[in-house]
């Protein structure tokens, strides 16, 4: 089924949640109205809904195929990359003197999640190339920058990220790949690399390889680990693609899901190509410092995987509700005259409901949490920037962890709407399901989320930015209850139940803060026993701090003590349900969560006592 | 990877927590021992652990394929099917008249549990075939049995289920297949039947169908649908498949997973077989009363297909509990020398937890009806026999509907511990992923679970069962108790959560029937929108309270009160584990699922808000 930019949702979301307006206002893109925006938007929902959603169905259908080492994608990707290309979409966010439109992160980050609902698979290849340009305009040499950069912003070449080693996945000190310095200051790699996204295809005629690898000398462990560009093909003296480097793709590989990206096992070395043994890399910033340059893309990366859930989500929920509008099945369970549309039936409404708030919820964190970089990027008060970093920095890990646990749950109950239909491959619904079960994987699995949440974010600052945080959604608790004062009936229990199951949650994150405080020194290990569990706590919370917000803003629009709205009524009482729904389906679960965070020690005993150790 | 029968957990929860000493006394089960039992379970390990598990991939990679009509199964499915048949296997529940061994219900439900873990595409056919012996036996004439349950019950022959019509599925009052009475006393079926799994197959001689179908002058709705057996072959008059009659298959269906069972498209009539126009039927039972004879069998039906929700988490938890042993990456939590298996980390250990809690936990609840069915057939007292029956009711969709729910979860985990190994397909966790999906959909989706648990079983009788329970639990919190008061400290601290969370559960459910049953007359819309949640609801804590009866039966064992215990001390120390794992992790989620349930007037209200409805 055809798939729809939800251009109403993302706009308010933008303005009413995001703060637009400020971030519109901030030193450094002043050529970035509202009026530019807006055209940006409309232009962007009309080029992914046209050229590249058709893509989703034909790449599942016929993967990329590799032979003899050169890999096709599948049938339209790639006239459809340079339709891309050439309409600037690489650019969005990348720097003016780059050859990019320099927008702020917070509007690039909804071409971003469209362009991924339309066709993740294919969104792939975008995603990695913006890490590259960020490592490079980050920490690379000014040749560096000058050979690379405005090839990768223009579309012209893409970028992989090649960090994972048959022994090296989530622990990137076990990584073997070598790296020699040559008398001319350049290095030969060697090594293999699997899982390496885009590695290999026929998108773009050359492709921008930043591999992780270690130095003769290197000290052992991560701190041993350098950075490396290694192009496909090395740049002539006029910058163009020219001798063949000897970086060798041997397979892809054959996958749960995203058949359309190819998932290229790489080669560095072997003598193949045109330079002799080994391939020719270059050194990113200084030697050994490799892991620490990866961690600063490494943030951006995670964000955009949690926009690829909410992408994700977004699709299968536009696609379980028409299914569910048209499939005549069943009576009303308050009686019918004859069979009505299973969108009727209340179990069916609970599942659309979810996966709207899920949807919904996420896509609000993922662009307040967009808009904070750009406040820390750009906001000229000190304070304010360091305050938003923090948020930023913290809400990072709950972006890809929670929205992309939530995709996959979503993409669940898509399946279930359609019944039996949902199993069939022709239906669509299943790829949803297949393509999301990557999402908590790649670029750190959820548990290495929540080890950040934790161990880096939470426990350095002891709390203080969660307790920021909670601060400033009592708040929006206080607004609720005035809401509620001026509601209709049914409004106001919605209004209510949504601001006493925001309270809870609050207090279960409360309780289990103070858990894992005073219980981190003693007994680490029983903490990290509830380090999941307390993401996606932490994820509901704010999601459902974010849709208590929302509501907020529809139900003083939907009074008219704002009749100026932009916001159409119906749209105003869609999202208002969507966030009632919150509250009392979703927001419930912050608790038990923190129930299972406190019986952190009990639950660690469990492993040791059974077999399980 | 193999997989290995879990012997030591089937005999656990049969003795001790589904009576099996009990159920072996009762009049009609002479002649099944205990020693009997454990032979049949020790043989069964044998037959599918060495000529069904290596299915599993073989069916995945090559599925059944159509050619002109003809279906072909996956490479070695024929083979073992006759093993199937010749060891005896399809007759284990069986009434010894008809060639079966007459064994308990709940002996039966091992075998069954087991021949699904090892491969699930494979088991649906017998799991089919178990569906149309009982349905023969409890309302065929004397002919029918007669002529085919010896063949059925044998494996000479197998057989399928014609429910569902494209415009059928959830709602069997749209059935359009019809049946024409001929003078000679059969009928002639015309209609198009889907998805009917092993529908045409190459594994058998011949294939019975059960089909649904209206009489010409039938009254409209599901009081017009009566019920025939149509065999692929006409049965000669020495018994042996004779006349190709006339129902075909038109097409497989291109399935998420169970890719080695054949979904068929099959066609009624047509005229191509040599029985001339349309497929000749014998009616079972009466006309216009097919629905409620499939309802008689629906209950064994839903049932077999929540085991299957068991089995495959078992099976999963397998596979993902043995890769984690042997894949090394990163360091202990709490600080170690070098790498570790990822087994040691904390999160790895949760996941591997919930997947064995959920699996341990939906074995005990199976293995606890399929008693209680037992008790309620054979018991000599009518009032013991009556509570069993209302007991394995009310039990039959939460085994379905918890169970299945309950294989997707632990299939998913099983693929996040694999990390980017489980999106791999060659690895087969995300088989497990795909595979699952099915369950909570076929033989009636969790919704309509639900609907049977809320508007059949349980406003019915005004919550009596319900409480009935209750009342049971109450002794198993008072053992708890007692068993605390002699515990370790560690041990303790398991069994006070256990207990604190299982009366948790408990006044979680108390306050949702009591939701439900102040609001049901009012508004019934707002009890089904907390049907699911209600069902996984009662599942949890039925569950739970099986486990912490497993936890009082272990720790008295483990004290030595009863040296003479058969259950190595390992075995009981893991299980008192798995145990206290439910209380602590699983556990918590009654009582936000009880949120959700009573905010059930809200729910309702947002569907009707928002823009669906």
């Amino acid at each position: 089924m055809s798939y729809h930019v939800p251009i109403a949702d993302i706009r308010f979301t933008l303005k009413e949640l995001a703060g637009l307006d400020e971030i519109l206002a901030l030193p450094g893109y002043e050529e970035a109205s509202a009026d530019v925006v807006d055209a940006v938007l409309r232009e962007n929902a009309r080029f992914v809904e046209e050229a590249v959603a058709p893509l989703n169905r034909i790449g599942d259908r016929e993967p990329a195929v590799w032979r003899d080492g050169a890999v096709t994608t599948p049938p339209g990707y790639a006239a459809a990359y340079r339709t891309y290309a050439e309409g600037g979409w690489q650019g969005l966010l990348h720097p003016l003197a780059w050859g990019g439109q320099g927008l702020p992160k917070v509007v690039a980050a909804t071409a971003n999640e469209n362009i991924n609902s339309a066709c993740l698979a294919f969104s792939l290849c975008p995603l990695l190339t913006d890490g590259v340009i960020e490592a490079l305009l980050t920490v690379g040499s000014q040749t560096l920058r000058d050979t690379y950069v405005p090839n990768l912003v223009s579309g012209k070449w893409t970028g992989t990220m090649n960090l994972t080693e048959p022994q090296a996945g989530s622990d990137l000190a076990q990584i073997a790949t070598r790296a020699v310095p040559q008398p001319d200051g350049s290095y030969r790699v060697s090594g293999q690399k699997i899982f390496i996204t885009y590695g290999e295809h026929d998108m773009a005629e050359n492709i921008v390889h930043l591999v992780l690898a270690r130095t003769p000398d290197a000290p052992r462990g991560v701190k041993g680990i350098s950075l490396f560009v290694v192009p496909k093909f090395l740049p002539a003296a006029d910058g163009a693609p020219g001798t063949r480097n000897d970086v060798w793709c041997a397979s892809l590989e054959h996958k749960l899901g995203i058949h359309g990206s190819p998932t290229a096992v790489l080669i560095y070395g072997g003598g193949k190509g045109e330079v002799g043994e080994g391939a020719i890399g270059y050194l990113v910033g200084e030697e050994n410092r490799g892991l620490e340059y990866m961690f600063i893309m490494m943030n951006a990366a995670r964000y955009a995987v949690g926009q690829q859930g909410v992408a994700l989500a977004e699709r299968a929920t536009q696609q379980a509700l028409a299914y569910a509008r048209e499939r005549v099945q069943g009576r009303a369970v308050e009686g019918s005259s004859g069979p009505v549309a299973i969108v009727r039936h209340p179990d069916v409404q609970r599942m659309l409901l979810t996966m709207r708030a899920l949807t919904e919820g996420g896509r609000s964190l993922s662009y307040v949490t967009a808009a904070a970089l750009d406040l820390a990027n750009h906001h000229p008060d000190a304070e304010t920037r360091d305050r938003n970093r923090a948020f930023y920095e913290f809400m990072v890990p709950v972006v890809k962890g929670f929205c992309t646990e939530s995709a996959v749950e979503v993409a669940s109950l898509g399946v279930q709407v359609h019944g039996g239909m949902g199993y069939i491959e022709e239906t669509g619904a299943a790829q949803h399901y297949r393509d999301a079960r990557i999402l908590p994987i790649y670029e750190g699995t959820t548990a290495i989320q929540a080890n950040d949440l934790i161990g880096r974010k939470l426990l350095r600052d002891g709390g203080a930015t969660a307790r920021r945080i909670q601060q400033e959604m009592r708040g929006t608790l206080d607004a609720l209850q005035a809401a509620e004062a001026t509601a209709d009936a049914e409004a106001a229990a919605g209004l209510a139940l949504l601001r006493g199951n925001l309270a809870q949650a609050m207090q279960a994150q409360q309780q289990a803060l103070e858990f894992m405080a005073r219980t981190a020194m003693g007994n680490v290990r029983a903490v990290f026993a509830g380090s999941v569990p307390f993401l996606m706590l932490s994820g509901i919370l704010m999601a459902g701090w974010q849709m208590g917000r929302a509501a907020v803003v529809c139900h003083r629009r939907l009074e008219g003590a704002d009749a100026a709205s932009e916001w159409p009524r119906e749209f105003l009482r869609n999202k208002l349900a969507t966030a009632f729904f919150f509250g009392a389906h979703i927001l419930p679960r912050a608790a038990a969560l923190s129930a299972v965070v406190q019986a952190g020690a009990v639950a660690d005993t469990c492993a040791a006592y059974a077999d399980i150790a």
